[in-house]
């Protein structure tokens, strides 16, 4: 990407191996995320672009000489970031803040949107599925590249935000991640899934996966109807999958007293009213941030595997590498809901 | 109190059974909260005057005909808000946001610094300290006092933010809340404590407490050190007992990624930092509000009556009731910690 809206497609020299710990993998599924509009949108005009892309599964080609998890031919998984998957803050479950870790398309690290792309700590990294891609059942693959991201990311929200069968949820967002954040949150056992979102496709999607109501007001009208829906108390937890103020202003409108608020929508602001009168009058909790996916691939991929859940579905467009910007071009206008690429 | 910096004494006609869920209590000790000095900084002057202070153990001496767990007689402690104990939100230890319930010194409630006080919600409310006044160990009455809000309050703080024995902490803050925040949790078994504060006297009663490093330095400075005294990563928890700008700054500077910022400090401020660079990026969460002491008084009641904590030590001056005015200026000039009022 060369500044908003200015996606092109180029020739760059093949990944080496540049560490130890590198693999070389080929991507074999990628895709675009809603976090990839943000600069879509609002990224200023550069000289020399930047690589694209954090979601793919691919087939190990090289790996360097302290590798020992994966090797060559392995169909495997990677986390929107890498990992060693063994420092002090991976311990703790928070594999994004890893001290050796980092984002896909910085730092001399390429992006996923790409025929083959360089793996740093690769050992903590990559998940092989458990069987070679010729061997995998081709339509579970948009639902295992879900766990490289969109998935995962609304099952993080769900998780800290503690979601069980005893506690009512509103998912803030029709985008894929609040989509995966209903499923999630059914997973998880919420009877009561309030869904915020105007888009009937994407709402009626999110029925299918566990929504149990659907509110297309915003704003105050649509603190007032979730109010209206839980005898004015509110509910006990709200997965907020947009990232954006008004998004944040619905949260604490609607977050019952003693509930959490759980963010997964990368915040398009800094400062925001936390408060007596937001957050702190009514002891309602704030959590959430990059989701450390690397924590729960292991656990989400039996059920993928086994067709028990089906969050690949949120892929509603497929391009080639070579069409990405359309598929840029179609997220962007709400054509699409998130977009396969096909290297 | 009819305006900044102006306590006055005055006579007012006897609290009365206004509900049948009504106490009159005889206030038998008082005291002066950290919070009752943000109107004697701040309150514009009015003509009329508000009731102040919510902090007593008293004597009941009349009940409405609902009430059924406490009688005339019986030796209480009232929570510093009170609540009928049994809603929605009590049940799920929310009591500060009691549907039916509310704060002393608004709404036609009076004040806890004064010799008798209309407690609404008297069996949601007080708790009897299973003896009679004139059979308990005098000594631990201040103790027994801060069960009504200052110790239960840093309790609060520790609960939330989920210490346990393999939790970093730090205190942020020396007053009454902060050094109870440190107690408490020594109490819920954290072994590495950091209290953030300035005065001597104070933080050496936090160490009493269990602080095992004390900070000095604020802002850029006292991030910096507590970040090198845990290597660069920070604390797991963050008790945040000010409730002004700069301690929040402070509390996401040394949280550790993963971590728990929970505040019992009244924020003096609306909106705050929340974004990338503060909460997200890290996955911290951001907990706490005013404390359901409630919740926690029985509990909390053996050690103290068996004198395994002493709480209490926060007091460091005592006034009559008449005198409350030199009370409120002693705390605001920092010459007494916390002030006890006796009627």
């Amino acid at each position: 990407m060369y500044g908003a809206g200015d996606v092109r497609v180029e020739n760059v020299p093949d990944p080496t191996i540049q560490a130890p710990t590198d693999a070389i993998v080929r991507v074999v599924l990628a895709c675009v995320c809603g976090s990839d509009l943000h600069p879509y949108h609002g990224m200023p005009a550069t000289g020399t672009g930047v690589p694209m892309g954090h979601e793919f599964l691919g087939v190990v080609e090289e790996t360097g000489r302290e590798v020992t998890t994966v090797r060559k031919g392995d169909f495997v998984i990677s986390p929107f970031a890498f990992q060693d998957n063994t420092c002090q803050f991976c311990r703790e479950g928070v594999q994004t803040s890893c001290v050796h870790g980092g984002w896909y398309g910085a730092g001399g690290v390429g992006g996923g949107q790409a025929e083959a792309i360089r793996v740093p700590q690769a050992d903590g990294t990559l998940v092989t599925t458990g069987s070679a891609l010729e061997d995998t059942d081709q339509t579970l693959l948009p639902s295992l590249l879900t766990l490289s991201d969109v998935y995962l990311t609304g099952y993080h929200a769900a998780h800290m935000g503690k979601v069980t069968a005893r506690t009512t949820v509103t998912v803030i967002g029709d985008g894929a991640v609040g989509l995966s954040a209903v499923l999630a949150a059914k997973q998880l056992g919420a009877e009561r899934i309030i869904l915020m979102g105007r888009h009937a496709s994407r709402t009626d999607l999110g029925r299918e996966f566990g929504a149990t109501d659907v509110v297309a007001e915003r704003g105050e009208e649509g603190i007032a109807k979730v109010l209206e829906l839980t005898r004015g108390e509110g509910t006990h937890v709200v997965l907020e999958a947009v990232g954006l103020m008004p998004a944040y202003e619905m949260a604490y409108g609607v977050v019952r007293p003693g509930g959490v608020i759980s963010r997964v929508g990368v915040p398009q602001y800094e400062a925001a009213p936390i408060g007596f009168g937001s957050l702190f009058g009514k002891n309602a909790t704030l959590t959430g941030g990059p989701a450390p996916v690397r924590a729960y691939i292991e656990q989400a991929l039996p059920d993928v595997l086994a067709g028990r859940i089906n969050p690949g579905r949120v892929f509603d467009r497929t391009v080639n590498l070579d069409d990405v910007a359309v598929g840029y071009k179609a997220m962007d206008a709400r054509e699409a809901l998130k977009v396969l690429v096909t290297p």
